[in-house]
């Protein structure tokens, strides 16, 4: 099977340990993540070809940082290198009714100041079946959109499949581009729409509420509007607190509305990169099974994740399909 | 607005990682406390200006705790440095049914030994408007029993406001003094009362039960034997298990019985300090808001102190507010 | 009273620290453990005297291994030296629907290849009047089984009270015994039967479900069979998930069928050695106690044990009786 | 005695513990540090009075840094905020024959893009008769420049002492500004110059060699082309490799040319800072003593810096006073 | 053999890692020592029997501390248990020109506070045929004096081996005793003398220079003074500065006078302890070999210690022999 | 340029942290090693292409090593999976005199009881021109001499260099080979020889020293007796203790003679992989450089690697290099 192209920026997390704040101690861990990072090696996780493109800094950290994508079988040949630096973000873990703090410091990091002959896209794409974006690409700089649109053509004149996930995240939005329209730019080359009523409502300019009833006459009027998108899948959370959540998806794909059962995490570890956990598991599943099981194994997969530190899901296939099994009372093999 | 004072015990926590014994691991961590400072940290970190008055040793552990109350911007140029060494505690944190357990080494410290030179009270009190006392400071010698009271009448002198949280801890009261008596003494300087049914009982020698309608009654006859007293607050806790808790508060002002909804901590992080949160927060609620809103805004602060580490509660007011105004899913801005 | 014998491997536990898995930190801790030593040591923190025999490797990770052991006062002197190196087991603890995950290195480690003239039963046993065995040693090898038997075989020639746990792990049978067999050897020499359904069922060849019911009829079956036991004890484990499990206790004492409440483990800490747990309480219990008392002192201890990390109970009598005197709320002493 | 005033950027630097780079463990340390705030800091653990002006991120890192600095009772009060992220370095500590490795992420940082508005120079300085500036800050952005020197204009206006680190960073220089015309404007604004032959040669445009009669001569070439400056202070760093160094320190004064004796540091443990720790202890000393006893001090503050991890000297003054003793064997008093 | 038996305070040594003060990381450890129990352990862990007696908290903190005896295999059964809390001492490590810094929180410990019926010396004794003594011990209190004589009369009285390191630390002897009246009370009851010049001139009254010549004049009248010291013992130790000592060794034991070349310890780990290695490996020494050797193995096993974390020598005899046949390259084997 | 190939054992390494000992404390780190792993992960460093062949197990944690492999471009794609354990190490750093000790536990690990069908070598050799093998795997099994001796049959057949470095460790060799017989067979089908006299004087039965004249006539001896044998090099440590070592090279290629000078090592911070540093880094130069300059590579590459954690040498060509340029004062650029 072909490979899945990743694009976007990569970021160092940095928390402390536990439950901790910043003012408590100086001891700290560090991950790597980047919501298109997290779905690419969540897809190399469960046995997928994957590629990311990105630019990352040509110092020991950003060596460190292809030295940890290298680390999941990840493909990093088509990372460029800059002068400057890596996207840090910094990480307070909740709890309880305590939500988690989060900073960034990546506005003139060496993805957002990406330069177009960082990325070859007929060199990139040479393997490739499948391109996935996400909403936070497109949002940190007007070169990091055109790459990106550069390879979302590319990727439909060769025929890929283009998944989208176009999370709308407000205050990234800061080099003048209009949100709405660079969306529906990248949506009019999308062809599996990974979103919810937020995102419809954003780029549609409507109004919906969350009932079933809307995200099906929703998810009708998108499909419409982008004749190339087949298929929607929507990722529902509820919170009872911090550390209490449950999941569910449902999804419409020209025929049929289906929905899965609520899966209950009742002692999350770390929600970073769940949706990209999802996202994943949906992609991996679209590229094994129908839909309606592919949407399974996203939501479960999502579920798995808020078990695991990082932002990164760390299932395997069989992991995943032990959960859509009904094998949740965590009993372990010896 | 004038200091708030707080005078009392600064103590060395020492606990394992996570749930250890310290029969586990030989790698620990510590904090500093004690129940004022506690108080006063969190009013800091509430924007309220806060001076702590204590007696730390001579050493680099009284430098390190001093430098530690600095961190959170309060007035440490009333604290005494000893030859005797500071107070310590070792905590080790316990989980579902195991309870914590808790060893204290502190009856010669610096603070249970404080001399009379120590504290000068015309210069500490001189930009304060508040001073809390808890019913700690006065089991632990007879020199603090003296200071303390010294300071309250001179704070009473001045017409400041004097919360107590007259905490009736046993098996701290070895020096000779009668308990219920150094709290009667102590009562007749203080304004408002931070205390429930059994701190009630102790003082009146009643035996009033835990139901609103004693606590209504209970308050009254309080109020009655202690005219200085305006204001009663009352926090309630719930416990599943060691690691599940429920906080409400209720109060009576003389005009009106009020009461909160149960707030749910699913997931103790840390239980140590919650009642000098409810106590902090109330505080800075009463310089800030009306009665009610004030207890309310304390038991919020009770409640997210249980997903802090250490003894002190490193909320916010926004944090705090975030609860009251009903998110209590966790959802973090980005 | 005499001495409490156990005989099984000393394995190294190595484990990442919180939920983490290995591949994500360099970072991690070892204990040490073992079935048979897990129940050792926890009689020994109940304050019973115990011996543990066993073989662990010549060098400086034996020395480690005898060194822990030392720790919790049970007696080493009966532990041989190898120069096969100590048998290891990995482990990763998981969390809500993910299992924890366990890789073992033992199948040539010092106790597998244990010699004959590592074990003087007649000396070992001089102080003795209860040996324990599990399911796990007799799997390991020939010469375990063996010296197992003899010990076994001494032990009721001397009238000692012999208790089995027969747990039964099938990859463990490697080295050509049939299971049945050699379990049903062992059993003949036991008088304490602590198992379940499942352990009747592999050795009676039967069929039985896990009902009540069902458990009495099988247990008066064994005891036919094997008219050596009088008393069977059974511990029962319920999960919502990895995290949150109830555990409950039964027995038939060929006089009464009885039965415990759950204890509901809202927060699983570490799961490992709870069924240990539950024997090393049960045997402390029938050493003190009557069978019904020993059963709840059982079940208690197994719930405890969820709540430490590491393979053993670090809990105390008091611990365990305060939660049968329904102190679960987990408030603490000062 | 007045405040000493620092100007300069506050940076979080993070790195692996003992040797390790990031590519080998993600458990890092984080301190906070740059080099004026090094230089404040340090005279404030010599018991000076000490204020820091900078520009931090107003978010939980900005809170962070603020809190650090006040541990260390330096006064914090006129430090901004910013919406830009705090900079910071990434640091990999060598060994003998291996350099440590530095990266920076500070280019558009809360105190590169500080604004005009941040820093009312009139009220910084009420308490202020010393201002202490470094070649980084004017290196940093032309506002960095253009404030620092409207702070030195004001505080020769006010007849402070000025003390210059002009310490050239080439790397740095990036918005425009030529290094050497600006060194030269804020050198003629300075009263003590704490600098070697390489930052005489880069201002002058000489080409003076190590020798001491080539700084006495360089010394005063600098001393007629800059009249306010009345003394100039090099400290001379010879390394065996990584870990072995010796420091020694040399003098002019207008009057007497000085050399101190090397001080023999056999075991580096961080010399990140160690400048800053000559630079302060000098100060200190000028404050304090003569001239000669100020370099004394200065170089035993520096050699002892080498000591401490981290970028901040921790020394007190007793502590260097013992190495001018002669007392270097270590000894400890119990 | 008979047992080597220890008297004196089990300490809790509480540091932060590598080369941090406290000020830097709340991340510290623990281990326990005292200078009697390092000899102890010592000497246990060459293979000797040793018991070593003391009074611990009764709380988990005594039981951590009785548990990390037991691991080396000291005989704890007549530790006693007190209602004080363990004796506590910081420790931050020096480097290089920075000296280590101790501070003691021991003054109201379970050992100073120690009670007559906490030791039966008639039981204590009964496998003993040596006691060891230091000067610590006499300097804590009138009760731990008395204990201690007590023990040492009955120890003359059975004829066993009583040695004495009679460390003169001035700042403990605070309970009125006067100190050189102490320890000449105590030397009577001694054979074996280990230490210098300063506690021979201590207990003489005397003035002599640290030259061999020295040593041996007051060696001769120190042994005149007390007739039943046999042998008198000395560690030299040379300092470079704190990370580089060097030790070596002399006696006089009546019929000749030897010392040995000096161990280079370019690199020290960790100090405390080093003289306790030493009096426990001359003690080992002077129960298997001649009084040369034994001399010679102490000076080893002193400079092994620096080689430690800690305050206990972990080398065994082998360790200690390799050095003493000029094994000193660290080579090893695999 | 081709790959070069490197075919051993996988060990997972586990060690304390600092100088820490397994009975001090249970926190220890683990890193992958392995002589043949360790010279192809350091020329991987220096940007060659390498693959690594081996058989690691088929669990968590031979994917934790198979990723940790990938973390460095190694190309792992002929690494087979194995139901046996990886083989473990568990490693103790020593300091000043005192050796580090080392345990194995890896006599019946994957790769000791490699199978054949698990490499395939026509495949694994495909892109290769360069086969590096040690006398470690020959040692270890017959499977897994049988399989090395088939790889480099096959690799001489096809051209390419085969380097050897014929360590001889005594106490591996256990399967009935004999260790002489062995190491000719695969000599016989190398041409670059790494090693010193005692290697030399193993498989010539030789008892040559170690000075500059029999390394000549010994090396000549050599390269008689196996004439596919062009060049031998050898490096020479001298240890002034376990902290302070001496490193430097010769050689001899057939037309000269030559030698380094001493590279000190005053720190040692981790002396394990040093010697396959030393081999990465002359194969690296043979590959790029003369002979000369190739050993002289490899004897700075050597020196470098003591002063990482862990087996591997993590440095670049430019920090090789700048060692040969003479820069050893750790400068760093900023």
């Amino acid at each position: 099977m072909g490979q899945v192209i990743t694009f976007g920026e990569v970021l160092m997390r940095i928390s402390p340990r536990g439950k901790k704040k910043f003012i408590q101690s100086n001891v700290v861990e560090f991950f790597f993540g980047g919501t298109e990072l997290n779905v690419g090696i969540s897809i190399a996780n469960f046995g997928g070809k994957v590629k990311h493109i990105s630019a990352v800094s040509s110092d020991f950290i950003g060596d460190a940082a292809i030295s940890y994508i290298n680390k999941f079988n990840v493909d990093t040949s088509s990372i460029g290198r800059s002068t400057r630096p890596l996207g840090v973000y910094f990480f307070e873990v909740g709890a309880v009714m305590r939500p988690s703090n989060i900073s960034y410091n990546r506005s003139h990091s060496s993805f957002s100041e990406i330069q177009p002959h960082m990325v070859d896209w007929n060199e990139a794409l040479v393997d490739a079946n499948w391109v996935h974006w996400t909403g936070i690409t497109p949002a940190l700089s007007q070169n990091a959109f055109d790459i990106l649109k550069k390879g979302l053509i590319l990727a439909r004149e060769k025929g890929m499949t283009v998944s989208a996930d176009p999370t709308y995240r407000q205050n990234l939005w800061n080099y003048g581009k209009d949100p709405k329209e660079a969306l529906i730019e990248l949506l009019k080359l999308s062809t599996v729409f990974i979103g919810g009523i937020n995102e419809i409502n954003e780029v549609l300019g409507t109004n919906y509420s969350y009932s079933n009833d809307d995200f099906l006459i929703a998810s009708k009027e998108l499909m419409e509007t982008f004749p190339s998108i087949e298929k929607v899948f929507d990722k529902i959370r509820t919170s009872v607190n911090s550390s209490w959540h449950k999941i569910r998806a449902r999804m419409w794909n020209g025929k049929e509305f289906r929905e899965t059962a609520d899966l209950d995490i009742t002692h999350v570890v770390d929600r970073i990169g769940t949706g990209d956990a999802f996202a994943a598991g949906l992609i991996y599943g679209l590229r094994n099974y129908d839909d309606y099981k592919a949407m399974e194994f996203g939501s479960a997969a999502c579920a798995l994740k808020h078990t695991y530190e990082g932002d990164i899901n760390l299932a395997t296939v069989k992991e995943v399909s032990d959960i859509l099994e009904g094998n949740i009372s965590g009993r372990f093999n010896r």
